[in-house]
């Protein structure tokens, strides 16, 4: 088991369903009314709420940030290959998905869950031999993402030609390319590929990419985070999808 | 004085001469070929360079993501409203300005002023009353763009109605705004207002927008954080702008 902190995780994970949550842990001085739709949705799953001191609280919590309010849950599942490939069956629109690829930061994965998903994308799909990030960490700058979110595990690029094979683009964003993202179509079904700050995409994702793009910026020393890039590129696919508010 | 940690951040406040650097420290354990830029840029720039062991280092940095490089400087310093104007006049293109309003966080002021730097923002006005981010953690993912990019500390709106007497439009970026960003005109002199998150714009800047824009994202409970938001509106900016690498 592990543990969500704050108000929105919690209330995010109660609707979202995908993890099995033990008990939700409510602050003893918290105000009926500030807890009320954390009641409410918990009374709405069938999860038990406890009311705890302080002391309680802080010694399951990493920081001050709960704001008295935590729940003992299983791990976030991840989506498997073929779970994400039902899934894309069941959309009625171009899949949009996101690798990331050379991630370390639990945090700034966090913050690009959050704007994947504000910005359209279906999944994101994170290329990693070890799953070792803090799901708090990742959990608190998503802002419930990292519950709704299908997040999927990929090791190798096996699980991504197996995507082409199925008609997705794997279009890999690098720093060099040729073509900025506004000449490309990303209104096909669409897998947009990032790289970290370091190494940037690996020669094996590259290998399979079927095209590159770049995001056009200032010359100079100036570049982009991976979280920042990924918004980027996405808020243009959306742009192309026409999916206008 | 205050320290720079890390060669990138060393680097550039050598490069960007905003600084007064009284000494450039180097892990006396570094090799020669690493450091040869910043040996050399301190020289360039009349700067003494002192080696020494780990020790002393650890006693004046943060962490550990120093890799060795450390300067003892003068603050950075903030750009004053008849500075950034004299600036402007000498651009040779249409201003482009970012305000924050509430931003608290030391990190995502510096990832904001990074990819202001990237996609062309010429300075970022900050809206705070009180200047108490730590340089250390603005500076390193600023990833140098905090030594070269003008900052502008402003209290109160007065100093944005002088830079809207000289043609400039402030555009607030709000949620609910009814125009979406795509459809408003950004390569005139512009000035994009953004909000922090738990408050957004304050009634006082809102009273004084020119117009307001809103990013398109999905409905639902799904938003952006603040440096996020920024960086989508600055690459719709330079979209406009026909900047392109």
């Amino acid at each position: 088991m592990e543990h969500l902190e704050g108000r929105q995780s919690v209330l995010a994970a109660l609707a979202a369903r995908q993890r099995t949550i033990r008990v939700v842990l409510i602050h003893q001085g918290a105000h009926e009314e500030k807890v009320r739709d954390v009641l409410d949705a918990a009374a709405a799953a069938g999860v038990p709420v406890r009311r705890v001191d302080r002391r309680e609280l802080d010694a399951l919590v990493h920081g001050a940030t709960h704001g008295g309010v935590v729940a003992i849950a299983s791990p976030k599942p991840r989506t498997s290959i073929s779970e994400l490939i039902r899934f894309m069956d069941a959309l009625t629109e171009q899949p949009l998905l996101l690798l990331l690829e050379g991630i370390g930061d639990a945090r700034n994965l966090g913050f690009t869950l959050r704007s994947a998903e504000a910005l359209g994308a279906h999944a994101v799909l994170v290329k990693k031999h070890l799953w070792d990030f803090d799901p708090v960490e990742v959990a608190r700058p998503a802002s419930g993402a990292y519950e709704r979110l299908p997040l999927v595990q990929v090791e190798g690029v096996e699980p991504l030609t197996q995507l082409q094979r199925l008609g997705v683009r794997v279009i890999g964003c690098i720093a060099g390319a040729k073509r900025g993202m506004y000449d490309a179509d990303l209104t096909l079904p669409t897998l947009v590929a990032i790289g970290g700050e370091k190494r940037g995409l690996s020669g094996a994702l590259r290998a399979i990419c079927d095209s590159f793009i770049t995001i056009p910026t200032r010359g100079g020393a100036s570049s982009l985070s991976l979280s920042h890039a990924a918004a980027i590129v996405l808020a243009e696919a959306m742009r192309q999808r026409g999916t206008r508010k």
